[in-house]
């Protein structure tokens, strides 16, 4: 771990999405959370006062777009303006989770852009860095002007599959669906594996809520061990399918694996009662005990992030840290 | 009621804080409701789809930033993106209920003003025109540098004053603290009575959860029906507690008037059981049947806002529709 | 006094507005006031020359906006391209009042909200932080998205009042109007006095110019001493005839209180010819000789300014300075 | 066709880099195009004088952002410059080509996110409008906040595919690489065909210029007509070497389509000499003669832009006219 | 005179520089002067309220910042807040005089560049455009990107020297200055006459105040009737120097031109008591009686404005009533 | 030299247009060239990637925008996107050629003002400062609002002159048209030499490509040695023809001097084969061995650059550096 400079003039608060991975953060960089109470009125109103000096200091803030999306973001809008308006010298926002960031382009006439709109809201509070991790499309750093610090989760997927036997040729790495076969093909390289992808013949949006098995698996995935891998692991509607027509196509054994776990609705039963060994996730999304199954496995982004904003305050490059997609 | 040009032209939204409101005021217009679609994810994301084509079109969105606020407000926000990449010719949002308006100024060091945060996120969404009543204070027009239309639901009180006969000398507007004796003083010029206020020795923000009966009233409340008036209504608590002071210092009979009923945690109880006759509102804030207890009067504001918007959308003066504070 | 640092990359300067204070300013921090050369030409336009190199430099200047109203605030505006230009790395403006402030918002149809065009020119020209004392209306604070340390001047009137015995229950604290209670409350928090209100029945901005004696004062003040507490002494008028309205309701003595002494127009013999005792400002504006009348006592906001100034640019928190409202 | 209304308001002009396509749209919508000088100075500065009035119009400016692309770009944002300052009431651009679009994120540290660059240059100099053709990736409309009207040609390939009997099952549509796999997905579902995909197992933007025959295709192609489907069809190289693959495992006959034409350096001889039995694409990038080898095929998209651009001024919904990815 | 289209939609306001030429314009045009109160409190400050509605309509705004230069751009600048705020569609500034366009770049280091912030006012104010006359330089128009109408007063000035036989070879147009030479070549072009400089050798900025006579001429005066053309004729020194250098290098007789009547300082005297037979100006600066001295000719741009304003509000060129530098 | 401080944040990039240059300025300064590659994909598309970490460094680029003017430039806006994505701290844009500035406003209705354009492109892009040379009007400094460091090469010339012995009343320095009489002003004080102006009757913008040999000389050349001073040599046509009339006029011998050596078209013949005796110009532009004709005598600015940019990163004034014109 490399050591941060200047850490009297550093403050690193935790927002209410995920401060046990604040936490872990906190004390991988040695730094002690900064103090700030983040409370609610009675009507829903976000209370937000900082107990500590920020005069002059790089600040950092930890906050995924998490559920609930809209008062999470707003508890860092509103922080960001109390901490800019306390004269903090940097804003730097570490949101390991980008919520909305399915949202990133008109799937059909007259919606939105929500992704686009979140990264307005953020530079219009007058944030100086985003710090993130595995963007839906990394096409969504450049719906910023600011600098963008974009993280990669696959190393730590990658070292689990190590110690798991899941490398090479018995293994096939699947995308379950056409936008996702470069995130495939890129962990394929990885960990030395061929590709195969589920042909779903619907969209994106709305397979959020689709149910049925995908009849179509395109590439080879017959008595190999099929490992399929998305960004986000939401209703786990779409694992659970895939899983269902990997094994109708000969796999022999199926894992997931997704940085985002989501986890919405029913998604627990949907994945523990799965025909998937594993699921394996990360802590960018903060997950409450009864969330926890049996199948889940927890990755921790803490080191990874910790290492990140601390090269990131030494003005170090942080490229050994990242595999650019 | 004044008859909208160019009505082929024109599109009026609902969003989920007030529907019944919005299709009161669409009814008077004479105009339907437009069609849009604005659901949730399961992971808590909102989904919007318009599902009429609004090219060219001036538009209306009646959305109030009551609770669920955050969401409430990611809603217009979402919307408003939508509608400007929908090539929307104008967007005008009306907004009977503007939250958060009570963070208007630094109380306290590091705190942030979130009032002008969300006048911020409104312009930056590129919205043409705020229509909105009784702002907790007149000076959040200028967060704006768009046109703010600022209505005034002070003539429905009147009105209704006159129809119960509370007015005149013996009648006493109370002013519940310091901040609002503006509010008070301009009210009691409309029916004609004295004014007096509630001595409370410590500041808004604190009071909102506060429980103590204040010790003082300064001006003469004895053997008078006083009116306590306020813009807002939240908790009941200082509504509550004014009257409690009121009646020991000899006030006959208590009413409570607030534009804005909140009505969050405890309010329906509390109010219930305080001192006042009744407790006078208007629809700003769509209220569930469970809060519509016995002592509440509600008072539309549809009639207005109806008026102001054709009159708007005819370039027609406003003015006479209200009273600036 | 805090001692400042890196005092050579610091340049403190003076224009036209206030003189006095700014050098005040200046030998209480230990520096020199910088060399620049603010005149007018022939035709009234002001030309600014820096005669001392700026670059990379925390700059700070001191500028009131009062009478010449429009060359003050244009002289700050130049005098801030000037500095920008120079490659100045920040620019603080001191401002010790804010002029226009009173025109905050749309008391009438079709009028301008002068306080915010104020703060939307000193944002364009890119100033990075507003240092000002007892703004008219707290709420200004939100007129900027840059951050604004608001100083508040009543420690001083209450060191006074102290000093000259005005404390206590045999005192009465009274608001001259309906829209400064709060600030009479807080006052009198001070000085542990109960409060009154002269009951003003005609709104603020008409009020300029008014001048009947208003015929209620709501609280008790019968044989007690008054203490007017105003932000801004203008015309005088609206003093004088609170004193009048105190001395008729039974006031023993009557104190005036004002932060900004405007003291415009024939204000001098109003006040030297009103019911007051003494008229207590402090030296925010700059005021020529003739204009300090017998019963006028200046307290210098020297110390506040400097001691804040030196803290903002040590990055201290300046917390313990001020008492927010 | 659809009428356009109120012709006398509009005018409608090509700047250098697609005039004959520019012309064919003018003649469809029935206006000619308006007159401007679009010249070069002898050192390569670009200089324009708009020949007729423009004030008060509304104005649709037809280029390309094609080789050579800096000089079409900077055509464009001097002639937006001439138009707004000419009193011009609406600026739509209409930009077949949107260069640059494949530099759409960093691909490696320190890169730029040039296509976002495009489209900052583009809302500073104030277009109201861009209405484009099948961007590399759907994400890039997110890089604007200005209304982005992005049409596809899928329908005009389709339409050829129908009538050269190559649909159904005999067919197979390919995606050269694995970003490229939902815009064949999507094309499949048009023409009813299975898909498959070229195993290239570096990234796109090396991809640029590497030489060799990708060693697997993933879904079954033997014995099939395969179609391979890209955005961008640019040195030619990855088609060439997709058909040679495609041919190593079996396909019967080879197409190639793409929407964009660039043809840049050897790609004539590359796909006149590649496995390719035709070349499809459209005029969305002039081509001089030389470029036009025998097995290119070129559709027009002048009809799409003409009844899109009438629909547009007339504030007609274009849902119709395209299918969103 | 050009009839106005929608006359019932326009707003035309006078501030209060120059209201007989806003009055001229007006009665030129065929429409009232619209009302607006613009007076200043006892402080200084500026008080506006507009009198009637101006929602949806186009307003024209006419003021000169001439002395006192600060406060009418400050009135200006109010003006157009109240405008915007009460919903005018667009805001036009007709600005006859342009002030402070002198220092449109630093002349040496340190120095505003305060031409550049009156645009910047403007802009961040939301004008839509500016109508002047006779910018002192043509760059100036690039400090804007709003639409700048600029028009020219030159052929008032000539149609005045064919009326008095100033024309051909026996006359010479004369730069009073190095900077002014490009304005007197297209003076004579108009003329038909040659031109000569007066050899200045201290630069603009200072030479406001400069007092010796220039010692060279350069160019043929001897034995012709000599005309200085200036924009400006401000303290009135430079033109009696030159007039002296003239006279001394052999002038029969001399005469003044310049658009802006500043008149600062003694320039009455001066100008009178110097060796011009007359000073020509326009009536861009309102100029009280004591400032026409006998020698003065005032020629009014009333007809010229007032016709370009009607052209510009019906979309008709402006083209043929100026002739650009 | 000035020894430059903490050298090592700093990072000096150089681009394509003139890479001599940027090395020779290096190795003055001390310090190597950072490295970045600077590509060309065969479409046109400019390629750049950063190869060393510019995190939290103070970056200085050095680019001219002369010919390929449109590629120079895009070359150098990519380059800031990619620097400030990269997390630069400070961007300094060094332009020794600043192209374009001659189109620095409107000559002629609907015409652009590219030279602001391009300003608007670069603060768009976010640079903190632009370092340039000899602006065609001083005026452009304004059309930014960063800091523009606006460096002469006068001294540079006016040694050359002391050395050749070229100074006093036997030499004239001449105004090849009206537009630059301030510069030889200005150029005549360094040397001691009276001016003249050659009376060109075309406007400038047109004077690109004219022909015909000026019929008068304003001022005495006769017999005296003529310095034809200009800023920038172009096409060489309007140096060729002034040196004609010179001849005419009886100018005894005839220098030419621009700072900026475009050298556009034909003009290498044109000079070679015009009266002058010798063309001295800079290496703003990079020349072609083929362009160094035998009259031309090139100096270099590399000095006067590195010295600025060293006491520029030093914070210490480079006040005596330039003459402000």
């Amino acid at each position: 771990m490399t050591q941060i400079k200047n850490a009297e003039n550093v403050r690193l608060f935790a927002l209410n999405s995920n401060r046990p991975l604040a936490e872990s953060i906190a004390s991988r960089i040695g730094l002690p959370l900064s103090k700030a109470s983040i409370s609610h009125f009675a009507d829903g109103e976000i209370k937000i006062t900082i107990d500590e000096s920020v005069r002059g200091c790089e600040v950092y803030v930890v906050q995924s777009v998490s559920d609930p999306v809209n008062t999470n973001l707003m508890e860092l809008l509103i922080m960001v303006d109390a901490l800019r308006r306390a004269s903090a010298a940097k804003i730097n926002v570490v949101m390991p989770y980008y919520g909305y960031a399915r949202q990133d382009r008109k799937a059909r006439s007259r919606e939105p852009i929500t992704a686009k709109l979140i990264a307005n809201l953020l530079e219009m509070d007058q944030i100086d860095r985003l710090v993130t991790i595995d963007l839906h499309a990394a096409q969504v750093q450049g719906f910023f002007d600011i600098p963008v610090d974009h993280l990669q989760a696959t190393s730590l997927f990658a070292s689990y599959c190590e110690q798991h036997g899941l490398t090479g040729d018995d293994v096939v790495v699947v995308s379950p669906d056409h936008a996702g076969v470069s995130l495939a093909r890129k962990f394929a390289e990885h960990i030395k594996a061929p590709i195969a992808i589920v042909d779903n013949r619907v969209d994106e949006v709305r397979e959020r809520t689709k149910q049925e098995v995908p009849e179509y698996v395109i590439g080879d995935v017959k008595d190999r061990t099929a490992i399929v891998v998305d960004d986000i692991v939401d209703t786990g509607i779409r694992m659970k399918l895939s899983a269902a027509a990997l094994e109708k196509f000969g796999a022999k054994k199926i894992y997931g694996i997704a940085t985002h776990a989501v986890l919405s609705g029913d998604a627990v039963n949907t994945l523990e009662n799965s025909g998937l060994e594993k699921m394996i996730v990360t802590d960018t999304i903060n997950l409450p005990e009864e969330k926890c199954f049996s199948k889940l496995v927890r990755l921790s982004v803490a080191d990874l992030l910790a290492e990140a904003m601390v090269r990131i305050h030494n003005h170090q490059s942080i490229d050994t840290l990242f595999n650019h997609k």
